[in-house]
């Protein structure tokens, strides 16, 4: 063990202390895992859209002081006791969803929606306890998604970590630990296009892009982009997407556009913008008879997905996935394996590289809607 | 050949002549089949929900006289030029929609929606030229789901005739052409339970008990019949229904009920009712992470189907069935063995039994919402 196991570590975090204020880089106190909690140091994070969300907390109870951050990759520091799968020195993913290997979810085939370590937004303490590790001059400071990445050290429930490859490059590997890895599996463990088929991709963000990532992979032969933003169109290129439709340029509903184009509807459609109009469309836009759509945008609250039943009784099926269906721990190995092997490609997503001192500019760009990934150096 | 084939034959129909009206056996003309027509002779027959509906054509505009019936067994009498999968003699069933075995569904493994064939209830005409084949003095009268059932003889394009086992009992199988097979694939070709699961099923009539049916020779450990109408409930038991659940009985939605029955759902539902809020509860009532809720009733047209997109993003799929995903000839012949081997048992499906000059008590027993199937002896 290293030598500050057991101890408190005074180390830098981004701390939010109010809601959509920027974040504080300063010194925190991390305290030692407890049972089953593992520590580990932070080598890379990046930001993803629900930091933001949070941090802006227009929608929910705000819960500050708070450290975000849960796109990452790190080494194992210390464990807490009754760890046995994780040690000092291993490499791993942290995902704000777990899996504890023991409930009916986690023993499913097809679930991943683990009921002990499922993603709490509103939790911002350790289950074990219910306090958090992380502290200013004795004032508790929250952590988020049970990650809370944004900080050189962090303690995170060990059914939340990933151990991967020891020979991955962590600051490539670290956007598998969320949106990447989500739109991937929504199509290559959920859509499951065959090959030469046709697939569209509503959203045209790094989650939709990673879904195109995910149709190129399995050889889809169509890949149809389709987002309100025509700027989208030139880099999504790069991911396969080889036709593109805006639904603001036609004055029919973009389900029967891509209908027209496709003789009567895509195979697949993986819907990754949040927009409740896009899902609808998503799933109408799929072919009768064995057409399949998969929904990963995360809908308001208010949202109600409506449409005629027949466009179900004529065979569509309807899906939807959390983290693209992926198993945090039994799975992400090997999706790391994958860009190892170089099938997945990586260094497309991360369209920015910044300094940890600088991750108030990570925001910022996100919040103009540039780029698809930030990578924030801890060291730098 | 039979020495009536190429001839016009003179035989009983039960004609109708007015919406609503009874029906008159009565003699009429049959012409001989065309290019990829058979000419086959009705041994039984009986009735569906759907010859009722289409013979009150309250909601469609109404065209008469015409035959109905869908649901029969029969054997081949004369076959028209081109057809070379039948001949006369063999047995087969009629059904509803077809299988060309050329378009892109019917090559699809997935879809049974025959570009060419599929169920269309406003034609009453013949593919090949748009003309019946039916007429009395002159008179044309129309068919009904290119299948027109309701004659001793009746002409039928080749892709809606299954040709069967001739060992099978004609007076048994004829169930299987429509309603039965419908039920049973919802749930052995799309739900898939597996061994040990919980299935509930909403709408405990014929389809709804078939698909019960699909669920026992899955082997199902729960198998929970859903119905507003109790007095279904002891008839079920004979179909493997081992829980029932009258929404009526409780004071909240009856998917709370049963989430609260099966610790968070189902493993998988089957809905059987052609109400639209039945189809809402039978798919908010499967389990999250892997629960299956499959969609067969017809709904009305204007109907919604609404729910949260959480519902979906929580990992429940929902798909509908139209004949229950079999091929007619491709699937059907199968079918029948599994009634052969004593796996599928019929016998319970039938539960009236009248003569063809009765074929309005038929319709009476229907409409009073008595029993399951009116096996209907064209002989008698
Ligand atoms: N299910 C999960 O596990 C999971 C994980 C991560 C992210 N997500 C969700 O995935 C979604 C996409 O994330 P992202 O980071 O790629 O977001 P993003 O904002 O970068 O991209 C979304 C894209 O969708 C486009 N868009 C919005 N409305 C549209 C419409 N009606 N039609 C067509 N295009 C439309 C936007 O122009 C944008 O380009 C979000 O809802 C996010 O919350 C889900
Ligand atoms: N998709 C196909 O290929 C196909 C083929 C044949 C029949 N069908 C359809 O299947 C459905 C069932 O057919 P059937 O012949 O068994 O009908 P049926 O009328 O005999 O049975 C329907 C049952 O549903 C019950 N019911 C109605 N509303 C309900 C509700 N809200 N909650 C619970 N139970 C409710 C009724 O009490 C009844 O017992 C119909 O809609 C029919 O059109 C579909
Ligand atoms: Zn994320
Ligand atoms: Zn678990
Ligand atoms: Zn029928
Ligand atoms: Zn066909």
């Amino acid at each position: 063990m290293a030598s500050t196991a057991g101890q408190v570590i005074r180390c830098k975090a981004a701390v939010a202390w109010e809601a959509g204020k920027p974040l504080v880089v300063e010194e925190v106190e991390v305290a030692p895992p407890k049972a089953n909690e593992v520590r580990v140091k932070i080598l890379f994070t990046s930001l993803c859209h629900t930091d933001v969300y949070f941090w802006e907390a227009k929608g929910q109870t705000p819960l500050f002081p708070r450290i975000f951050g849960h796109e990452a990759a790190g080494i194992v520091e210390s464990v807490g006791e009754g760890v046995t799968e994780l040690a000092p020195g291993d490499h791993v993913l942290p995902v704000f969803t777990g899996e504890c290997k023991e409930c009916r979810h986690c023993k499913s085939e097809e679930s991943n929606m683990c009921d002990l370590l499922r993603i709490n937004t509103d939790r911002g303490v350790m289950l074990s306890d219910s306090q958090p590790r992380f502290s200013k001059n004795g004032q508790p400071i929250y952590h988020f998604l049970g990650t809370s990445t944004f900080s050189e050290y962090t303690v995170i429930h060990e059914g939340c970590l990933a151990k991967i490859n020891p020979a991955a490059p962590l600051d490539k590997v670290c956007v598998l630990s969320c949106g990447i890895s989500t739109g991937l599996g929504a199509t290559l463990n959920v859509a499951k296009p065959k090959k030469g088929s046709s697939v569209a991709i509503f959203g045209l963000g790094a989650v939709g892009l990673a879904a195109a990532e995910g149709a190129r992979l399995s050889g889809a032969s169509r890949i149809i982009g389709v987002d309100l933003n025509s700027s989208r169109f030139e880099d999504a290129k790069k991911f396969g997407v080889n036709e593109f439709v805006n639904p603001k340029d036609h004055n029919k509903p973009v389900q029967e556009v891509i209908a027209e184009m496709t003789d009567g509807g895509v195979d697949r459609s993986v819907e990754c913008t949040g927009n409740i109009n896009a899902m609808i469309s998503a799933f109408e836009c799929v072919h009768d008879g064995w057409g399949v759509a998969v929904l990963v945008g995360v809908p308001n609250k208010d949202d109600a997905f409506k449409t005629h039943p027949v466009n179900l009784l004529n065979e569509r099926t309807l899906k939807g996935t959390f983290f693209g269906n992926y198993k945090p721990r039994s799975d992400l190995p090997n999706v790391v394996e994958k860009y190892m092997n170089k099938e997945l490609e990586l260094e497309k997503f991360i369209t920015h590289d910044i300094g940890f001192s600088d991750i108030n500019k990570a925001f910022e760009i996100m919040l103009q809607g540039e780029g698809l990934r930030c990578l924030i150096r801890m060291d730098a």
